[in-house]
């Protein structure tokens, strides 16, 4: 049996799965994995639809994880075509998930299905119908029921979209960890001609946020650039001009390198607010929720592989990065290495998603060229 | 004739004079000053009544200013008695205006009554409607009719309260400054995971304010405490975490001294800003309004007068203070020495206001001497 990626890739778009609508899409995947023979559990959690998808019984056992949910299109007016249409126009496809990422979840299916018969290991494909929206039931579900069960993956490709603009420029061997925290300073209101009377919480916070942001976390490491911290929120909601508030709001988001962990951040930003504080007499409320903690997959055997398999394919030899924002493979990285390598992904969430159909036969050729790779 | 100025305090809290209701009360003093023998003249303006009252056409000419508006109750479940009810009650009166400053008013009007007819010179009186709102048609209005009609003042008393605890403890012969300004950044929207890709206003926002808060304006004057600054609003109305809004708002309000003009400190302002601007490219936008210039009435005659009248009534040496926020002694300023002299205002728009009916007979004494005084 085989399968057409770039058919897949319609059939796919055709499913409007918006998170969380994806049941459909799951549905789909897994109809063509179980007719090519691959073993298939539905891992479900809290309503998610989810997939595991084996074939083989041996070690070692390669894996390829990835989602088939989608962001909502905006206006569908805004868009040139039906945003779930699927159409191919000069050599591109157009649709919501075009690029983000079903194409990518297609090309994994075509190079296993075809592999899949000859592989002296095992080929394991996790599939979620949950990575745009909070994910804890989606591929950490799957990951979950996997550990409770005895399944293990010994690495695990990631199919998100990894490239700037260009086919096989580069792969994501890790991720920056990602925290925010909403900061609440009080203080004693009071009328603006008689400061002395109050204790000013916007004072104390300009100088908590001017620490914050005074100094680089870091010069960037190895494998990342520098951590950053960014304010993105600071509200007092006061009106009246002569009157010093009692409190007043920030919101901090940091994104961090392997410099780093969330725990000693939290610990620092704690530290920092003590000593205003101190300074200052006024007091500060933390609340800091963690979105995940940095990690790498150091380049060796398995980044030199991936690596290969692109640069035979596109002509180009990836750039190994830990650039931009989440992704699952913050969950896959505390059960084995992960690599993500994927399409262009510069139109990822806008309108007139789309991929050049040439890319998508491309990725499914190095998913093939990895597979070979790994279990020669 | 002789006027009771316990009585005219009570007359008047019964006119439920709440800004800008203060018709019935100007009335009810305009008809007691018309029986007492003065010229009275109305220069309502905008709807705001106000009344100029003269005694005698020689020189010198003393003024006396006050308003009899009041500010709003609150729930008058909250207080103790009818809030307009004007109870005495163990030697207390109580009522919106008590304090703040029907008192003032009717002890003015019963030391000018008394000695009108052998004054030397001329008695000025000058009572508004508007002190509380706007004020800007309440005693400015009737110093612009003034202007226009060759009328005027060689020194003017305000009548409202100024002692903070005791009676006789201070009165006030200056104010600072008072300005706002309300300051917009502008930077450019952004994802947080790619500060490089955006530009913060938040950041750049921190900095000024820092820079602002960083030094204090000065060390005070001869006359005058530390002028002030005070971040009193700050707001993005950004909520989510991981987006860098294109946008950011705050307000500043200043107290200044006699070291400052609102010109310069407006200059200073804007000169920040644009060295925030030079360092990141954020820019900003300055609304800046002023409330009123820092003046004072340096000690001399007047204020000798003035200390030893309250010192012979209380036993007590008024300090001569420049605390505090603005008063109508803001645009007297221009037109002639004035200096502010009352009761105690530690209830001033509180709930169950009120003054002790023998600290009106004392101000009443202390303006019968200073009138005594000035004309000797
Ligand atoms: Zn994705
Ligand atoms: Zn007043």
């Amino acid at each position: 049996m085989s399968v057409d990626p770039v058919a897949l890739t319609q059939d796919l778009i055709r499913e409007a799965s918006v998170t969380p609508d994806s049941a459909g899409a799951v549905a789909l995947v897994q109809r063509v994995l179980e007719q090519a023979g691959f073993a298939c559990t539905r891992t479900d959690r809290n309503g998610i639809p989810n997939l595991y998808a084996r074939f083989g019984t041996a070690s070692p056992v390669l894996g390829f994880n990835g989602h088939v949910d989608v962001v909502p299109v905006g206006d569908p007016a805004d868009w040139t075509g039906d945003p779930f249409g699927a159409e191919i126009r000069d050599g591109t496809l157009y649709g919501r998930g075009a690029c983000d990422m079903k194409s990518g979840v297609a090309a994994y299916i075509a190079a296993a299905v075809e592999a899949a018969a000859a592989c002296p290991g095992s080929l394991v494909l996790t599939i979620t119908g949950d990575e745009e929206g909070d994910g804890v039931d989606g591929t950490a579900a799957i990951l979950d029921w996997m550990a409770s069960n005895g399944e293990r993956m010994d690495a695990c490709l990631v199919g998100e979209p990894t490239c700037p603009d260009q086919m096989g420029e580069m792969v994501k061997i890790g991720r920056r960890g990602s925290m925010t925290a909403w900061a609440k300073a009080t203080g004693r209101q009071g009328h603006s001609a008689y400061p002395h009377r109050a204790l000013n919480p916007i004072h104390a916070m300009v100088a908590y946020l001017a620490r914050l942001t005074g100094k680089p976390l870091d010069g960037g490491t190895a494998h990342f650039d520098p951590s950053t911290l960014q304010v993105t929120g600071f509200d007092t909601g006061n009106a009246a001009n002569n009157v010093i508030p009692a409190t007043t709001r920030a919101m901090v988001n940091i994104r961090f390198n392997d410099d780093h962990g969330s725990a000693g951040l939290s610990d620092w930003l704690r530290a920092e607010a003590a000593t205003v504080t101190a300074d200052t007499g006024v007091t500060f409320d933390l609340d800091i929720k963690v979105s995940g903690e940095s990690f790498v997959t150091p380049p060796g055997p398995l980044t030199d592989l991936v690596q290969q398999a692109v640069a035979a394919e596109t002509g180009r030899t990836p750039v190994l990065s830990t650039s931009g924002g989440t992704s699952d493979a913050r969950f896959i990285k505390d059960h084995c290495p992960v690599i993500e390598v994927g399409l262009v992904g510069s139109t990822m969430h806008q309108v007139d998603e789309r991929v050049e159909v040439a890319h998508i036969h491309q990725l499914t050729a190095i998913y093939r060229r990895i597979i070979a790779g790994y279990f020669a």
